[in-house]
């Protein structure tokens, strides 16, 4: 994918406001604005950073009034000539003026092709370019964080150094085959260990971030769990009223799906309610009862609720991944037979009628997850291209010190330690292809 | 309403783009923006007219990149200090901007409170003001040519030179009466009756162009009506068919109602199939089927679709606003019984079926809206705030005629000649309310 000479131009917000925005950029994106923009002076004559009001003409007719905004080469988003026109938010007007822009000799836009033309350009690397799309999806603080971070830099930069060493190292080691008969070490064998040892150190760290990572990018799956009439809904509906303020809207998630979110102190948590899991013979139905399945195998947190009036059940199996909390429920009732002694620490008891507990379950839920280090800027990988590099790095680095504990020869252990350069490089774009690069930002929006 | 000394934020883009604005404007406007931007320099330092990129800071939390656009009084939209802010388009960001505006010392925009300060400020009179709304709200060409006339002064000026003229005649008139013991007349009674009649021409013209600007902002209602089986839904969808190209996309309105709507060489037209009006106990299948009972009656157009191979039955009456068109479908058919010269002129042969007539169809529904004038730029009326205002000139007009017709004294044409000025005055807003404006802005969106 080389740097494009075309000018193109999308819509770059949502139609419903009281203004619209569409984007234009690329070689040609001033002139192309200005055979349509009547304003002052024409655009091509004004300095960059400036702000243009005027009117949208096809001929005679004026479309709108407008205020366009001039960034020239390299300071724009896609670091070339870049025109951002704002005229009134109707559905029609934006349609004419690109239309016009059309017309005039731009091409509509692909999604994401502007964020494409910024990496191209060097203005952000290919994690910084992921975390763009991260960021506008972000719903809760810690996905904002963690996206905020991934843009500002994230890993990248701690990547770079990891895979500019293993350059270094492997160049010393191809040295060494120049001077094979003289059988000489360019590269130190124990610093070599203790350097790949580090680096595997980071590429761990980073992996066992992705189970943070994805969770607070899909939202915290918790499958509520337990006996007919233990009190499920009323859990379900108890957390929703306590925390109503909190509640994300998504439009068409809960309709779609048994499930209710929660924002618990910056962290989205998904609640699947599994009191729909029974069996069905519509055929619809049973397809949504088997997405439920998947999803509580995917849960994160299995919260097993109990019943204090009935004897206590056997615990139910959760998968190594999975954290179990119990929560005994009408622990508020006389006939009360399940007591905190019975049960293993940790075990909450609450009254979801009565509202008793809840904010110990939230606190608990929420205690389940460590963002600490996150709000702190810490860089966590929630990206799953990003988690497959780190494997494969992780992979040819553990053969690389196979290599290196059965005194293979140099050629062998250079070969591995450029191949975790590889990997490493492919997260930031330093190695990339067309096709990775299409698979990337086919995924954003029109106009990103 | 007087000018505010307040702040006023809102988001400016509906949510779900990739790019959103939130707008501020007031004395502190910058003042308020600066207190969270970080950029190269502070705005208030920053000549108007400028971009700056710069990022949103609560303390050391960074929220977004953002670009902030400087507009200072009195070139703005509102004509005060303004600055727009372009951050990433997710809804997450632009509510915490939004808190830290709203921390910073602005305040939430009420619906219109933009376009408010604008109109107050003198940036647009009231009539140019609700065309924004209008501008906004436009699906068609004709809607958007409408709007776009009213609100680049429209009938504005024409309607401000009227009432010049009567206020002066009022005036002339006033003055007589200080002279009234020497009986002069300043106010010549042929000029005085020759410029209210060519005045009362004009409130006409206006008052009988909102019939053609109501129909085009609302889409023309076509009724399509007919006994069981002559092919009304085969009709509509080869309609559909033929046009979808241009069917404009209302969400959500064709799934309510049983409404289609097709734009026809630039006007919106809604077909209403009368096939859903049939007998029910449902009340709420009652209640769709008595509101299109009542989008029947108000149709500008009744479609009688008639059956080639059936008798030619009685035609249906209609109301005096509402024009007939004759289509005769199945006009392919061997065992026609209609023949064109049984039919009144006007009447269209058609297969629906096969496609043919569609295209004349389509014309001669067309041809009931004249909108050459409207093209070229003449002011139509779509306001019914505006019809009302217009029907209370021409009453008042009726009046002083007769009262000149009567020589009736001096003070009492002025009184009537001063009322017709009022009424025309609050439709450009020079004579205006509290009341008026609240009820008028409350219907704007949020951010306009």
């Amino acid at each position: 994918m080389t740097p494009s000479n075309d000018t193109i131009v999308a819509p770059a917000t949502a139609s419903g406001g009281a203004i619209a925005v569409i984007r234009l950029s690329g070689p040609d994106a001033i002139a192309c604005c200005d055979r349509i923009f009547r304003g002052r002076r024409p655009l091509c004559e004004a300095p960059a950073g400036t702000l243009h009001y005027g009117r949208i003409a096809d001929g005679e007719r004026t479309i709108d009034d407008v205020v366009a905004a001039l960034f020239r080469a390299p300071r724009s988003y896609t670091g070339e000539d870049s025109v951002e026109i704002s005229c009134h938010g109707s559905r029609y007007i934006v349609s004419e003026i690109l239309a016009l822009l059309l017309r005039s000799g731009a091409r509509m836009a692909h999604p994401g092709e502007f964020t494409t033309r910024a990496f191209l350009a060097g203005k952000l690397d290919l994690s910084q370019a992921e975390a763009v799309a991260d960021l506008i999806a972000a719903d809760s603080r810690a996905a904002h964080a963690m996206a905020s971070t991934q843009m500002r830099g994230g890993y990248s930069s701690a990547l770079d150094t990891l895979r500019e060493e293993l350059l270094h190292l492997g160049s010393l080691l191809e040295l060494e085959l120049d001077f094979s008969e003289e059988e000489v070490e360019f590269a130190d064998r124990r610093h070599l260990r203790s350097m790949m040892e580090r680096i595997g150190a980071e590429i761990s760290r980073l992996t066992r971030s992705f189970s943070l990572g994805n969770a607070i990018k899909e939202g915290v799956a918790v499958a509520i769990v337990g006996e007919p009439n233990v009190g499920k809904s009323t859990l379900l509906n108890r957390l929703l009223g306590e925390e109503r303020a909190l509640v994300s809207e998504v439009a068409g998630t809960t309709r779609d799906t048994i499930e209710e979110r929660i924002n618990i102190d910056g962290v989205l948590f998904r609640f699947i309610d599994t009191a729909g899991l029974h069996t069905t013979d519509d055929r619809i139905e049973q397809l949504g009862i088997d997405r439920t399945h998947q999803a509580l195998a995917r849960a994160r947190i299995v919260l097993q609720l109990l019943d204090a009036t009935r004897p206590l059940p056997e615990l139910l199996p959760v998968g190594k991944e999975q954290t179990r909390l119990l929560v005994v429920n009408k622990s508020d009732s006389p006939h009360k037979l399940i007591a905190p002694e019975q049960t293993p620490p940790g075990t909450l008891f609450i009254s979801a009628q009565r509202g008793e507990g809840i904010e110990e379950l939230l606190s608990g839920l929420r205690a389940t997850l460590d963002t600490d280090s996150l709000f702190d800027g810490d860089p966590v990988v929630s990206n799953s291209r990003h988690l497959e590099a780190l494997g494969e790095a992780h992979d040819a680095l553990h053969r690389a010190l196979e290599a290196l504990d059965d005194n293979l020869p140099a050629d062998l252990l250079a070969e591995e330690i450029r191949l975790v350069a590889h990997h490493l490089g492919t997260i930031t774009g330093r190695i990339t292809s067309d096709d990775i690069l299409v698979r990337i930002f086919s995924k954003f929006c029109i106009g990103k």
